[in-house]
C-alpha cells in the first residue's frame, strides 16, 4: 500500500532469506558448513557482487535481533556449572588469546607500512590489534550446534573464553577508542565498567537461578498465550538491553539469560520455542555480515597484501594462543579450541567501524580489518567440521541444538 | 560495542515487548482480548503518553514481519476449499461493507465542515472514506485465533470478505490517490491490476496446491537445518514480495502462502514453528499501531467530534454492511460477521499516511482518520469476544491455533 518502503522491506526479506536458504542446502549437500554458505549469500548479492541488497538500519537490526536470539537459544543448553567446571582453563584461552593476535596484528601494520604505501601512525596499529582480538561467539556457536557437539568439553570451553574474551574485547576497544580520542586512559571508568561487569554477571548466574527456579513454575498460571515462551524472550531483551547499557555486549545479556533458564524442567520446550525464532532471523545475522564486504576497496594491490597478511596472522594468533592454553587437555581439544576461537565475525567489524567513525583508521585499513573479520568467519567452519568429525551424532530436524550437561 | 544505535534498538526490543506482555496479561485477567491491551500499551510508551519509544523505520519493519507471519499462520489453518465455500456471501459482505461505510464517512467529513471549522475539499471527503473501507484482518485474524473459533462459518466468511476487502480498498484508494495527483483516473491501469491480482489469486490457490502436494514430501530430504520451516517461510516472504509488487497488500500474499500449504501433511509441525515466530514478532505489529498515536493533534473540540462522528459512522458502516450481506445466515452469524469487519488498524493508518504525503488530506483530516483506526481496532475485538461466547473451545498453549476443515 505505501508502495516504496514496503516493496523495498519484502524484496530485502525475501532475497536475504532465499539466498541464505540456498546458500546452506548448496554447502550442506557439498559437506561445507551452512553458516560459511549464508557468509557467502551476503557477499554475492550484497554490495560486492550482484548490489541487489545493501546493508541498511533494517537488516543491521534484524541481524542483531538473529545474535541474540541465538546466543539466547545456546544459553539454554548450557549449564552455568558445566561452564564454571571449564572456567580457569577458558580464562586463560580467553586472554592468551587476545594478546598473541593483538601482538601479532599490530606489530605487522606497524613494520609494513610498504604494503599500505604509507606510514602508519601507532594509534591505527593498535586499533587494528583491537579489532584482532575479539571471537564472534555466534559463529562458532551456530557451528557447533550444526554439528550437534555443544556438549564436549572443547564446546564448553569456546564458549567461556568466548564470553570472556567478549568483555576483554569491550575493555581494549574503549582503552583504545578513549586513546585516540584524548590519548589518554581514564583508568577510573574502566575499572568501573570491569567492576559493573562482573558485577551484573555474577548476580545474574547466581541469584537469576534461584529467582527462575521459584517463579518458573508459576508462569504457566498465567492467562496470556505461551507465558514461559513470552517470558523469556522478555527477559532475553532484557538483559541484553542490561548488559549493552552497562558496556559489555548484547550477546553476553541474551546468553546470560538463556543459561538461567537452563535447568527450568520445561527446557526442551522452550529449546524449540526458540529454535524456531532462531531459525527465521539468523539468516539476517549471516547474510549481514556478508553484505559488509565491498570489494573496490580492496583494489590496490598492497591492500589486498596487507589483508591476506592480516587474516593469516589473526587466525595463527588465535589457533596458538587456544591451542597453548588449552595444551594439557586430552585428544583433539587443544586443536578444537584454538580453531574455535577463530571467528571474527560481526564483533571485529563493529570494532573497525567505530575506529573508522573516530577517524583512528582510514578507509584502506577498514578495508583490511573488513576482510579479516569476514574471512575468519568462512576459513573456520571447515576445520572445525573436520576436528569434530566422527565425535557428532547424526543431527535430525527433531533433535534440538544438545543439551550441555 | 557501537553504542548509541545497538542500545537504542535494544531498549526498543525490550520496550514493546515487555509493554505488550504486561498489558496483555492484565487484559486477559479482566477477560479482555490481549489485542487491546497490546494496542493500548502502544499508546502509552509511544509519543500519545510516555514517548519512551517513537514509531521509526525498524518498528514498521518488525510490525510488517509481525502481520506477514501471522496472516501465514493463519492462512496454514484455512483449507481454500472452506473458503471456496462461502465465497458468495463472502463477496458481498466486502462489497456492500465497502460501500456504506465510504458513503457515510465520506458524505459526513463533506456535510459537517463546522465541526472542523472549515469546508472540506470534495477530494479530501473522497480521501476519508477510502480510508474507512479497509477492513484490517491481522486484528480480527488473531482474535478469533485467540478465542479460538477459526474453523467457524463465521470465521471463514470474515477470512474471505476480509481478503476480498482489501483488495476493494487498495483499488479504491489507486483511483483516490490517482484522482488527488492528476485529477482523473487511470481506467486501463487499474483494469489491469485487478486482472494481475485476480490472476495471481487464482494461480496461487490452483497450481500452486498441486506443487506443494508434489514438492512436500520431497522436502525433508533436503539437507538444511529444518527444511520445511525454512521453505514454507520463504514461500511465505516470496509470496507477500509478488503481491506488493503486483499491486496488492503483501498480507493477502503470505495469506495465499499459508492457505497453499494448509493441506500439507506436516502441516501441525509446520503450524507449532510459525506459532513461536508469530509470537516473537506480532507484539511489534500491535504496539506500532497504538505508537501512531498523537493526542495533542486532537486537542481542538471540533476535531475530536469529528473523530468520534467518523469513528461511529465507521463502524455502523462496516458492522451494517457485514450483517446485511450475511442477513440469511442462521444464529449469531450476520452479527459475528459485521463486527468483525470493523477494525481498520494499519490499514486505515497507511491509507491516511498517503493521503498527508498526496497533500490530499490536512494534519486535522489525518488524525481523525488515525483515531477512528485505532479506535475501531479498540472497540471490535471486546465485542467479538462477547458475539462468540460459548462457541469458544478452551485454549491451551499447547493447542495450536483451530484448523479450518
Amino acid at each position: 500500500m505505501e508502495t516504496s518502503h514496503t516493496l523495498q522491506l519484502l524484496t530485502t526479506l525475501f532475497l536475504i532469506f532465499a539466498a541464505a536458504k540456498i546458500a546452506a542446502e548448496i554447502f550442506e549437500r557439498f559437506k561445507q558448513p551452512a553458516v560459511a554458505g549464508e557468509i557467502l549469500a551476503g557477499i554475492v548479492i550484497g554490495p560486492a557482487v550482484l548490489n541487489w541488497v545493501q546493508p541498511s538500519d533494517i537488516t543491521t537490526a534484524l541481524a542483531e535481533i538473529g545474535v541474540i536470539l541465538l546466543m539466547f537459544a545456546v544459553g539454554l543448553e548450557t549449564n552455568p556449572r558445566s561452564i564454571l567446571a571449564v572456567g580457569k582453563t577458558a580464562t586463560s584461552v580467553a586472554v592468551i588469546g587476545v594478546i598473541i593476535p593483538f601482538i601479532l596484528c599490530a606489530g605487522a601494520i606497524w613494520l609494513c607500512p610498504p604494503l599500505l604505501g604509507q606510514p602508519v601512525p601507532a594509534i591505527e596499529a593498535i586499533f587494528v590489534g583491537a579489532t584482532a582480538v575479539a571471537t564472534s561467539v555466534g559463529i562458532t556457536a551456530r557451528v557447533l550446534a550444526d554439528l550437534n557437539v555443544l556438549s564436549h568439553k572443547a564446546s564448553r570451553i569456546i564458549l567461556a573464553a568466548a564470553v570472556i574474551d567478549d568483555i576483554l574485547a569491550l575493555l581494549i576497544l574503549a582503552m583504545v577508542s578513549s586513546l585516540a580520542q584524548t590519548g589518554g586512559i581514564n583508568w577510573l571508568r574502566l575499572g568501573f565498567t570491569v567492576l559493573t561487569a562482573l558485577g551484573f554477571m555474577a548476580v545474574v548466574i547466581f541469584a537469576g537461578q534461584r529467582v527462575v527456579q521459584k517463579v518458573g513454575p508459576k508462569l504457566q498460571k498465567m492467562r496470556m498465550r505461551d507465558p514461559l515462551f513470552l517470558c523469556a524472550i522478555t527477559l532475553c531483551f532484557g538483559l541484553a538491553w542490561v548488559s549493552e547499557y552497562i558496556g559489555i555486549a548484547a550477546i553476553i545479556g541474551a546468553f546470560l539469560a538463556g543459561m538461567v533458564l537452563a535447568d527450568l524442567s520445561d527446557q526442551s520446550h522452550l529449546l524449540h520455542k526458540t529454535e524456531s525464532a532462531v531459525n527465521l532471523m539468523l539468516p539476517f545475522f549471516l547474510v549481514n555480515i556478508g553484505m559488509q564486504v565491498h570489494l573496490d576497496s580492496l583494489a590496490h594491490p598492497g591492500t589486498i597484501a596487507a589483508a591476506l597478511l592480516i587474516t593469516v596472522l589473526a587466525v595463527l594468533g588465535k589457533y596458538l594462543g587456544g591451542y597453548l592454553a588449552a595444551r594439557k587437555q586430552p585428544g583433539r581439544i587443544p586443536a578444537q579450541v584454538g580453531m574455535g576461537m577463530v571467528p571474527r565475525g560481526e564483533v571485529g567489524i563493529v570494532a573497525a567501524q567505530l575506529g573508522l567513525a573516530l577517524g583512528a583508521i582510514n578507509q584502506r585499513i577498514f578495508a583490511v580489518v573488513l576482510f579479516m573479520a569476514v574471512a575468519t568467519t568462512l576459513i573456520a567452519p571447515p576445520f572445525l567440521r573436520r576436528l569434530f568429525a566422527g565425535e557428532t551424532d547424526a543431527a535430525t530436524d527433531e533433535t534440538p541444538l544438545l543439551r550441555v550437561e
